[in-house]
């Protein structure tokens, strides 16, 4: 957590932290628009109608009250009142059925915007934080590449964050149709009620969840091992993982003819084609995971989960899935595919620990100096014709002394001092010419502001890692 | 507004509109910085006792609370409650007081961001919108000067957007010490009264606030027309400011020698440096405006409105001025000059009546065609080498029809559609190559992958202006 944080939960940064977050997002979102993905704002609120839709998340929603309507807001029944988004997922379905009939399907777009969770502060829980999303929504069906491509793309952005510190991550990839045909095959019914158990594991481990799987969820010990063994099931080579599939259906006699085998088949040929896929591409950013069950009560098909290397304490950055059944208009569907990256808890990670920061606090290369209160309009010109070339200018604040000047330049960050020619000095002198100077490294020399130019490292703020 | 903002009050705008803002802010943003300022962002929410401190404002704050606390939310004083920003200025006082000592002082920022007030729905209020604010913040002091620049700022700022339709804006600057001066050298005291009702002179009128200046404020009626004469003076010409100054204060029989008359003149030169720089570099952009009242309650030097030449109707678009006492630590003051854009106001007016929108509304350049689903990773491939080199590519969601493929390029505005080689085509013939065809001028062309550019003119996705 950043220091200053005046709200709890609320998280805020200091201008050299504020420059990390957004070259981050600068850098996703032309990610995703070299992907061909459109953006969109949503606005801040929802009814509280849609927000309550999921009703897991319905504790975390804030809602609203105008100042006026104090002591009467419950006049209001809470679906008719107004609350912050929690997630993008929600705004994007009422967006799309909406104005259906402007946009193109299948609709790929993608959306960085701040979510609020109203949940009780803890340390490392944000109650405002960027999500940065990416989503295709099709008109009645979508094609099911979609589920193979969107892991791709985050997988390039993320890549893309390296730069700023972030080690490389892993997609963990699911399918909601392996699990649940596999669960039916050995004869189980409860699919929900498995699902949130199997969910249980990594908190939990193995025993317990077996003793949940019988005690709440009608297995018996054989089926509840069938589906410990099945979530064990992690690889990044697609043929272990169908060899080590269909050896499970042996050991489990699973009727190769069954429906739930079928539909266990597809989903695992859809996990099979996004690794296969990812190996010749980027080997190891994406494997399977069959233990991965997290949203799998809303998502049907493939699910998606992200690891930092090396950093499991931070949970998935990035997760996602394809949903059938969030988006529809009377009998008409709008099925979905969809990643989310956590940018706020990522961007903690890499100032925090990583120690990521711009090395300037002002965007500016150039402090032009003043020599006397009368000599600022000279200063200004100077500043002036550098901005008309790209060049980001500042102007000394006050006509102190130049080596206040200059320390003020330092404490921002900004590279060169400008040193107007001196109105008083003697012509021909050197004073008697504009002059700038690198203050990081000394040197001296005559400029013109009409061609100037700062050298390529100290043109723009950038961003470095500051171990410590 | 916009159609199918389906929450009242919340616009949200479709891909070609919501290009057009995010444009419009990349444009601002690019200017605040070339001027040396620094981004900040600030999170949503202050606590009730924050906002509260302006009374004027307090009816118009959205208050949060957690679902949980449903029904019991006047448990907790509202002065503890958390509600929504309804500007950044609110904001940036408390960052500063919070982070003095990690910020360099005159802290130069600029902040743009979505504020809420809960309005009344009416015609043209937005209960969101996006400010842009610059502000410069001094720690004890703060140099005079920034009052004559930070108006420069604004106006490259708005010249900026002139190429989305932005017709010229003038910038009208008023000083409190002058019509404060002035009210005290002709023996009014009330002088936040007299502010007051001057500020309704455009909405009823000189006789009504004649009456209301002797009814309300003291006044006599010598007093009260005076008042309205001060107010008459408009004028971009310094020289001329001055000599009607002069005439109104010999006709008052103003004494030269009082402390109003100090007072005045201090805001009267204040204003005259303004409007002659103007004059130097950008002639007629700034002119002096006696009128504005509007903020002069806790503005304590020079304070701007803006209007669109032609569109007053829309209102002051850029607002703003030197407070002295807004920011305080103990009895460290931290003075400040500040304008603030309403960014979402403007782009109405961009999009509603000048009719701004992109050329298209997917980022994409080229649509790489699939011939089959087989081929897919062909396409892919092709897209791939594209995108390293900066190109945006979008692929085709099925391997329709051709035409049907150009169609789904054609409504997203994608003006390539790229045609991989047909792996079923003769050795040799036109469709063993790749080509790409411009779906715009019908134009196709053999093409590489690894070397094929856009021409310049189809390579971005760019703002045009479609009269009606």
């Amino acid at each position: 957590m950043a220091k200053g944080a005046s709200i709890s939960g609320f998280p805020e940064w200091l201008p050299e932290q504020r420059a990390v977050e957004q070259k981050i997002i600068d850098t996703v979102k032309r990610v995703f628009e070299l992907h061909g993905f459109i953006g969109i704002e949503t606005c801040a609120v929802e009814t509280g109608a849609s927000l309550l839709k999921k009703g897991e998340t319905s504790k975390e929603i804030y809602l609203l009250s105008r100042l006026q309507e104090v002591g009467h807001e419950s006049d209001t029944p809470v679906s008719e009142r107004l609350g912050l988004h929690f997630d993008l997922t929600v705004p994007l379905s009422r967006y799309v059925v909406e104005h259906s009939g402007q946009l193109t399907f299948p609709f790929k777009r993608w959306q960085i915007q701040k979510v609020w969770r109203g949940e009780r502060p803890q340390s490392g829980r944000f109650r405002e934080f960027y999500q940065a999303d990416i989503d295709v929504v099709g008109n009645g069906d979508l094609p099911e590449h979609y589920e193979v491509e969107l892991p791709f793309v985050m997988c390039e952005a993320l890549e893309g964050l390296h730069r700023f510190g972030l080690p490389k991550a892993t997609i963990h990839a699911n399918n909601r149709k392996l699990s649940e045909g596999f669960y039916r095959a050995i004869g189980l019914a409860d699919i929900e009620g498995v699902l949130r158990e199997v969910d249980k594991l990594d908190k939990i481990g193995p025993d317990e969840v077996e003793k949940l799987l019988t005690e709440e969820c009608g297995a018996n010990e054989e089926q509840a091992e069938a589906c410990l063994r099945l979530a064990d099931i992690v690889t990044a080579d697609p043929d272990k993982l169908c060899s080590r599939f269909d050896a499970l259906c042996d050991s489990c006699s699973i009727d190769r003819a069954s429906k739930g085998y079928a539909l266990a088949q597809q989903g695992l040929d859809t996990i099979c084609t996004i690794i296969r896929q990812s190996a010749q591409v980027r080997p190891g950013a994406i494997i399977a995971d069959c233990k991965i069950a997290r949203g799998l009560d809303y998502y049907t098909g493939s699910v998606y989960e992200t690891f930092i290397d090396g950093v499991p304490e931070l949970g998935s950055i990035c997760s996602g899935g394809r949903y059938d059944n969030l988006v529809s208009k009377g009998s008409r569907k709008y099925p979905g595919v969809g990643l989310s990256i956590g940018l706020s808890r990522l961007l903690s990670y890499l100032l925090g620990t990583v120690g990521a920061e711009a090395n300037r606090q002002s965007p500016a290369s150039v402090l032009v100096a003043v020599w006397n209160e009368d000599a600022r309009d000279a200063s200004n010109s100077i500043a002036s014709r550098l901005r008309s070339r790209g060049i980001c200018a500042d102007v000394a604040p006050q006509a102190n002394k130049i080596g206040k000047q200059i320390k003020y330049a330092s404490k921002l960050g900004i590279p060169y001092v400008w040193f107007p020619a001196d109105p008083d000095a003697e012509t021909g002198s050197d004073a008697a010419a504009d002059s700038v100077k690198n203050i990081v490294t000394g040197e001296q020399s005559p400029a013109d502001p009409v061609s100037w130019l700062p050298d390529t490292v100290y043109a723009q703020q950038a961003i470095v890692i500051n171990k410590e």
